[in-house]
């Protein structure tokens, strides 16, 4: 993969990072423990539902806050936190969700690339169950991100950036495989490094060969826990993941929670282990956080040591904070 | 007053509180010390603004976060949380944030009383704006909350209520004078008691004769504050206003922050001291907490003095917590 020229020689049009995934509006409420059985939902995991069940869960949830969420929208809100250049590919529609999510997007200086669709489906939202443990199990309604269509990925869209970061979650979408194919294409025709962001192991099981294609044609950077990890090179062990990675070429980010992380590229291998802290407040977003770290410090061309460093460190601030994003500043305490 | 039969004669359609209030989403975010002066507003007020004015202090915001809010939809709400039964008029358009400011309401068991808008202005959201030191102002649009209507004003919508509570800011709405005329009238035939909260001095000031003259002609319970209190009574002192209160018949229920609070009513008078609290997290909704806890005592028919610990307490549990609403359960301590 090609590194761009340092950031002072950019043209503006030029940021460091793109990211295309799910433009989400979380709806987080608390629930009572059998709140979870009633809808038949396994305790944190992810369901994708349709708009009549949305309602319905929503009808039977308590009151809730609203906030903009999305896995790697999180993200690229915090690499613009941590005030790197950033621009965002993602539907929604013109609506007050669809108003909400680009406003706090925009806010952090991003660079939002598709205008809302005047149209069709209203924009997604994912109904955050949290339990009495923290626990968070989503009802996720995708709406205006199901029509994320091949004809928005163009070369303007794109743009010139020195990394991509892609959601796994974007497979699931109608035009998911083919919308990303065209995205890697351009980006290797920019020399933009492209870096695929595993989401779930679920998505993995549902998309396995296709992710692995990916990988292996295309993708530079893979961002993972080892449930994904494992999930993707088909193993019953981290261990065994790391024997299977040796026959890619990419470099792989993956994240272990108090394991801490291991970056392997090639014969390259960074350790890093987590940060010890005296109260955990909620883990949501640290998976996120710690992808913004280690890009932010991939695209200043630090080392893959010091790119793990600074994912842990973000990772560690956002599991001692409410909620899933990074807050501005927060590089002030790094050293 | 009258006070109606005890709750288990109640027919199902009575119910204890109904609120009359500006249904309004809020948009909540933290501000630069700078923020206030760039937009010229006065730290802790509350601004009303137009549609176009509102889109643009949104654009200059971080991120928020949506929640519903208003302050008498909050007294609802929290008295709901209480274990009370209760109802609500208030205007929303049926748009996505009145789908989420009805959907907290009802899921609280709230019985709402109008049917969302379709045509006309969106529903009402307040700009929050938090500073550094916690100090909340407020930039708020009204948007559908100002269709509200003396034809939405009827037998129906009003019902049976024990008690009815009345926002002074629907003074502000273009036909809240005549409405809420109308709603005392209803009320006064049903032998419901009315309750007015005076909202905010500077409100206050805006209305003041209007709000006179309804005290002294149709409204039962006055609830505010101490400058609010002072203001309807035209004195530069709390002790000139209580001096100022013979002269009414109405029962006052007045919060004076860490130094407790005042009921009087004719010469029945009983002080409420403050709570020592350890830690003040958010003194946020801390009245409204008040007059939730004072009135669900009140319709209990207790004693004036237990209405008063009853407001004291949810009022301390809402300034250590985040958040205005009073959480269910919240009675469990109380003894």
């Amino acid at each position: 993969m090609r590194r761009s020229k340092p950031k002072s020689e950019h043209m503006n049009s030029v940021i460091q990072l793109l990211g295309i995934s799910n433009a989400i509006v979380d709806v987080l409420a608390h629930i009572d423990d059998d709140f979870l059985e009633s809808i038949g939902a396994v305790p944190g995991s992810m369901t994708l539902i349709d708009e009549e069940r949305a309602h319905e869960i929503y009808s039977m949830m308590g009151p809730a806050t609203e906030m903009s969420g999305g896995s790697v929208a999180n993200t690229i809100a915090g690499f613009a936190n941590l005030g790197g250049s950033a621009a965002y590919i993602g539907r929604v529609k013109a609506d007050q969700l669809g108003d909400i999510f680009n406003h706090d997007m925009r806010s952090l200086g991003i660079d939002i690339r598709l205008q809302p669709g005047t149209d069709g489906a209203p924009t997604a939202r994912s109904h955050v169950l949290i339990s009495g443990d923290g626990q968070r199990t989503m009802q996720t309604y995708l709406g205006a991100c199901t029509e994320l269509s091949v004809d928005d990925i163009t070369p303007e869209t794109i743009g010139i950036a020195k990394a991509m970061l892609i959601e796994g979650y974007v497979w699931d979408l109608p035009e998911g495989p083919a919308l990303t194919r065209k995205a890697m294409d351009i980006a290797a025709q920019n020399g933009t490094a492209v870096a695929l962001s595993l989401s779930d192991s679920f998505c993995v099981q549902r998309h396995r060969d296709s992710f692995d294609d990916a990988v292996r044609n295309g993708v530079d950077i893979v961002v993972a826990n080892e449930d994904e990890i494992n999930m993707l090179m088909q193993t019953n062990s981290f261990d065994e993941s790391l024997d299977a990675i040796k026959s890619y070429d990419n470099l792989f980010a993956i994240t272990r929670s108090e394991q801490g992380s291991v970056i392997v590229h090639g014969k390259e291998k960074a350790v890093q282990a987590a940060t010890l802290v005296d109260k955990v407040t909620d883990t949501t977003g640290a998976g996120d956080a710690y992808i913004a770290g280690f890009l932010f410090g991939w695209v200043d061309d630090r080392s893959l040591a010091e790119c793990a460093r600074l994912g842990t460190f973000c990772a560690t601030r956002v599991i001692q904070q409410v909620g899933a994003r990074i807050e501005p500043g927060l590089l002030e305490d790094f050293d």
